[in-house]
């Protein structure tokens, strides 16, 4: 029967793979597509790079420059089917999964579906805060940015113009580091110069942290580091604060202050992006519990990788960190165990290789922590980072050309800047016949229809 | 009295200039601010490079490439002031601009709004069909193209799939046929790799078009070429057609055919960009009537230029040509009386310099009428397009780099290819609730929910 236009397998198992990131691309690149038909499903047609998810938010970077077409990537791989489309559930009794567009068999179904943020059921949050997860997110959180400049520059009503001017950063991890001091970088490089009738100056950055010091997954004086630098960069930072509530307008936190600002960007949680069917019992605070073979409890030829796993041993009490490392060494091992298993050769345990931590915070400052407490700062670092990310791509055909023009694009702050390509709220409140200038707040003391 | 930000122009006058495409940019590059303040508004922050909208429609090149950031290009203007948002009307007795953010006083007001899509009051061709007068058009554009690919790939039912894989282009002037040699060639370098599943030879490109040849305001000869070359792209030609209606579905024809297509590119008639609040003697088939001096019809101080001016004379007694170059020279005639009123020298008439047509159809593909009667065709055409495209570039700083840049992309179709970046259906679906494969017809005969 045919079925999302799919050949028939004939005497090969079938693997459905759902997830094109990390671990998913891993798994595919190293599975033995002879011995195996391989479907990978994603929501995406392309593997994002995430990563530099932040330096699309801030304009470093275009968001094509972090995407691997995933058809592409794996042109030329014998019986690999790719299908642009989203899982809704599992059925692990028929061995199908149901999609968006219909039902497929499998034999092994391996879960790479990673996380999305999470809000904590704050529905306010989740309606007014940018996350930074996906592409979209991405150029959400870019698009907000500016248009909130362009606003500012036709404000005349002070108090006003610093609301919009104030941007909060919740989360004190690699992720709000690196958005905090790209965007510090891009108020000196180029804000300043592009507004001469406001003054870049009011703008603020603030960075929200509940622990109490920044990158607390890093070794001390990598936290260290990084607080001199984003000091020095003219971000505020507070710590041990808890953001509560956002309604848009008005962030509040749990000690009851308050600090109005135009943009909350969420670094603060993540959930697993969980597809139904399983039993609970394979679930443990929203991801896939697995054993050291990466299967997922309960289940024979169900799999999970990466940051939707859940992976507990002595070393990690509270399972693995979701970092890519993770999620590629893990669809890797995947991958050579089901060769093995094929070949009729026995099977390894999972390790995790710990090859250290990354964060970029500035053109030229990052820290680094590598094995062996190593320990690079400043634009070392940079480089090791580059090389390290540049290392780890997969397929994206031209790597030495995708590294330069990353550099040249990251030096040169040439393009992509500054241009509100998707100005939501404009053409979203024109299309409705609503005046975009009606919002409270952005009108000046002059009248006007 | 502070509005939007804007300083007391003191004793000079205000030039407001509405539209910051290329007759609204030349005019800012060549009027002298010392004598004037400048305020120029757009609803976007970047001048659009139109010529090559449907580059980025069909993923030859990412949409920042043909994008001039506004602040950035007049960076050191001085008194130049540029604000983005949308002009709703105009009083022309309070010599007033009412805006989304409140009004601006002008002592001269330049309209240079351009031209929209007209769909001729067919509200379900509105709805259905794609336009390319934007970048968010052209972004839309190319998302639908690849979800529309995407979905074919997973299709079981052949009708469907080949409804998916039928694309219309309505209109045969320069934008019309310079798509579809786009798409053909995208089929020929891209598609045919990317989709083992499912046969490229199935993809249709119709183009339909209402006169008896293509680029009729081009040479005879040039119309032949073009129609020589889609012949050989093998796009299908329809002539002396006109399409009635378009459901999503089915396009029909005024001769009562009909054709089932998954997509419907809109090249085949623009409308003036209108502000409110003139005498309706002004207007005349949604433009603007403009004298030689480019002053609108019964003004002293409101301007006209562009697409959305109508300026007849015994060589174009219809109008002038809806072309760059009209735009070009207006902006620039109409910044040099402007600038030699206030210097007491005499101002010259408006006289439009023809200098010929160029249309692109396929990477080695061009017609070119220069004057003279020259003609070029072919790759020497193609380098023609390009020089004389670089040349009228304004602002873009490095116009090598961005040539190259150029180039480079069109070329090697290695970036933006294939990403659906935005896939809207998906999206907007998802967050209704809405399973994505419940569009009737994506559904193979399998179940699912």
């Amino acid at each position: 029967m045919a079925n999302l236009n799919l050949p028939d397998p004939a005497a090969k198992p079938r693997i459905v793979v759902v997830g094109g990131g990390f671990a998913g691309l891993n798994f595919v690149n190293r599975i033995d597509s002879h011995r195996y038909q391989v479907v990978l499903l994603d929501r995406h047609n392309y593997h994002t790079f995430a990563p530099l998810l932040y330096q699309v938010a801030t304009a470093g970077l275009e968001a094509p420059d972090i995407c691997g077409p995933l058809r592409k990537t794996f042109r030329g791989k014998p019986d690999f089917h790719f299908r642009m489309l989203q899982v809704h559930d599992v059925d692990p009794v028929a061995r199908r999964v149901h999609t968006g567009a219909g039902p497929i068999d499998y034999d092994h179904l391996v879960l790479a579906t990673g996380t999305r943020a999470n809000f904590f059921g704050n529905t306010n949050i989740a309606t007014h805060a940018f996350p930074l997860k996906t592409v979209p997110d991405a150029r959400r959180l870019r698009n907000q940015i500016f248009q909130t400049l362009e606003r500012a520059d036709l404000t005349d009503d002070p108090a006003e113009r610093q609301r919009l001017m104030t941007f909060l950063i919740v989360g004190g991890g690699p992720s709000g580091v690196e958005v905090a001091g790209a965007l510090s970088e891009l108020r000196r490089h180029v804000l300043t110069h592009d507004y001469p009738d406001t003054p870049m100056d009011q703008l603020r950055f603030v960075l929200v942290e509940g622990e109490e010091e920044l990158l607390s997954t890093f070794s001390d004086r990598s936290s260290r580091e990084a607080y001199r630098n984003l000091e020095e960069m003219d971000v505020e930072l507070r710590f041990q604060t808890l953001m509560t509530d956002y309604d848009g307008r008005t962030a509040t936190f749990r000690d009851g202050s308050t600090l109005e600002c135009s943009t909350v960007i969420w670094g603060a949680g993540v959930t697993g992006e969980i597809i139904e069917g399983l039993s609970g019992e394979s679930l443990e605070r929203a991801r896939y519990r697995i054993d050291n073979h990466l299967r997922v409890a309960g289940y024979e030829n169900v799999y999970a990788l990466g940051d939707v796993a859940l992976l507990t041993n002595d070393e990690w009490p509270r399972g693995h960190p979701g970092v890519a490392q993770v999620a590629i060494q893990m669809g890797r091992r995947l991958a050579e165990n089901l060769n093995n298993i094929a070949r009729g050769r026995p099977t390894k345990a999972f390790r995790y290789v710990d090859k250290g931590n990354l964060a970029i915070i500035g053109r030229n400052r990052a820290v680094a922590d590598l094995p062996r407490n190593l320990h690079f700062s400043g634009v070392p670092a940079w480089f090791v980072w580059a090389f390290v990310h540049i290392f780890y791509l997969i397929g994206f055909r031209n790597r030495l050309f995708t590294f330069l023009s990353w550099v040249g694009n990251y030096l040169t702050y040439n393009r992509a800047v500054r241009l509100v390509l998707e100005p939501t709220l404009d053409e979203e409140l024109r299309e409705e016949g609503v005046d975009a200038g009606n919002r409270p707040g952005l009108r000046g003391p002059a009248t006007g229809r």
